[in-house]
């Protein structure tokens, strides 16, 4: 009996979850909504029906979890908590500060419908949140590193795109060798946010903008780049489509710590990831989440969850004995 | 209210729970048990008792979770069904070829004394484990590696130690670093035993012993040796004692995966421990699942479990809220 998926949204997240519940060999693809004319998105499988987000009341009793692939600034804090009281959801919402305020409106949701949600689900939050609760249980006395990079940020690149005169932008956050080094020693340094990363931008000027300037409004814009040692590549448009509209990311999570009775001993556990497509590994990491989901719907759990709260067996499609066999 | 830990077996790995257990704010070490008479027995702490094992069942109402820290081959599958049936417990057992067997008996015993056990807990089995099932989740299209080292074998050692005119030795596993940065790349390559690992070995002979004779029994030692290539040096027992007596090691699981419609996009999961103490380190975790253990069984769960099943959050001190604010 196949897990029934839904997709709310089709974008780069909603195409990669098509791509990976259809790969998944327990689940199956039933819908997939959409804000737009239904006839205007081409989804990549054929079998599958597109339909307005307006009908989606009418499959409640077709659909076991709705993944919903919003944007978390705007469209996750009002979806996620909506589709809640109808369907299991899960969301990649990634507003770090705003995690509490989120998981409580959903929270009270999925209760209200008896649904269970996953929230922030994806590698950061995510894998990387597994990897920090893992590392600070076992090691208790110890410092956390996360690095982000090399990959795109949006945000960065956004906010360049704001600037006037600016046509186009890719911003490439990059962490800083040494700083890696330096973690990965067990100095447990204090590093400032310089020190940990650098910021690279490829920029796409309007016609008669003014470089030196654009540079300088990048170089000082507060809290997304004053802080940092940054680079400013003026490029043209073609090679900015050629050369930088992958979609590459990655990181490092690395936590230092002490055991001993004088703390003699020190321990590097390292979690590092490098991944071709951000959005597909995202998509990859919420379609398993899906799966568990749908287990702790059945055994009777309701509210809220993160990935925190799953037991990892729930993520796979094997069994226990298998996964006693052969991976544990 | 803390949770009462008690240990059974007092050597490197007792001797670790008990560092652990004592750091613990949630955590009170109630006693240690050995099978050796108590008053030869020196631990750390000068208020806690040390009691004969034969008493271990007059404890039952004063300990909420017994680590059981015998060796696998002959101890393990005896003591953790024995001491599950009065006890919730936690042991480190990595025979990976017979998890499912004890597994079960273990299982068979804990629900009949209506208990939590949780077995394999440690690095690898435990951590490794872990970051294979999360890695299989999210990337079900793609290769595992695990690589150990460098670290001190104590399987190897052991074997060496048993071929005449070997007074003492030890044998360190070291992952091959081209076949690390061959699997990195995501070329996904089939390694075979020799190209993973080389084993070095340090060995003290018995006066008079015949050093090239030595040297090829271990090099051509079926299982052990054969399949590696193995570096062997004889050198003073007195440099042995003062290079050779750490206890670090480490080791690498790597997962290197694919999504896309046509697998263009590859991915490279890799998680890493150096280890400056093998014992400690795996006391660590166990610590932390008994932890888990508890918490379970509060609510209501027996028989025996894995880290496979066991919630992330359940093995932190950490209420649900604070690890969503701070670590998700």
């Amino acid at each position: 009996m196949s897990i029934k998926i839904g997709i709310i949204g089709y974008g780069n997240l909603g195409r990669g979850v098509e791509i990976a519940a259809k790969a998944a060999p327990d689940m199956e693809l039933a819908a997939v909504f959409t804000r737009r004319d239904p006839k205007s998105v081409a989804i990549l499988s054929a079998d599958v029906p597109v339909v307005s987000v307006d009908e989606v009341e009418q499959w409640k009793d077709r659909i076991d979890v709705m993944i919903v692939c919003g944007g978390s600034a705007t469209d996750l804090p009002v979806q996620t908590p909506k589709y809640a009281s109808m369907f299991n959801v899960i969301d990649s919402f990634d507003t770090h500060a705003r995690i509490p305020e989120h998981f409580a409106n959903v929270d009270a949701a999925a209760k209200a419908g008896e649904h269970v949600a996953v929230i922030s689900c994806g590698w950061d939050p995510g894998m990387f949140s597994l990897m920090r609760v893992y590392a600070n249980a076992v090691l208790p006395d110890g410092q956390d590193y996360t690095f982000w990079g090399k990959g795109v940020s949006q945000g960065h690149s956004d906010a360049i795109r704001r600037i006037p005169g600016v046509k186009n932008a890719k911003q490439y956050t990059i962490p800083v060798p040494a700083a890696l080094e330096a973690v990965r020693s067990g100095a447990n340094p204090a590093l400032t946010t310089r020190q940990k990363h650098t910021r690279e931008c490829f920029v796409v000027l309007e016609e008669g903008a003014d470089a030196a300037w654009v540079e300088q409004k990048i170089k000082t814009m507060p809290n997304y780049f004053a802080d940092y040692d940054t680079t400013v590549h003026f490029i043209s448009e073609e090679e900015l489509l050629t050369n930088h509209s992958g979609m590459a990311h990655g990181g490092f999570v690395i936590r230092s710590g002490a055991t001993g009775v004088n703390k003699e001993h020190k321990h590097i556990i390292e979690y590092s990831l490098k991944l071709d497509s951000n959005p597909e590994f995202t998509t990859s990491v919420l379609v398993a989440c899906a799966r568990a989901a749908q287990r702790m719907w059945e055994e009777g759990q309701r509210g809220c969850k993160t990935i925190l709260d799953i037991p990892p067996a729930y993520l796979s499609e094997k069994s226990g004995e298998e996964l006693r066999a052969h991976l544990l």
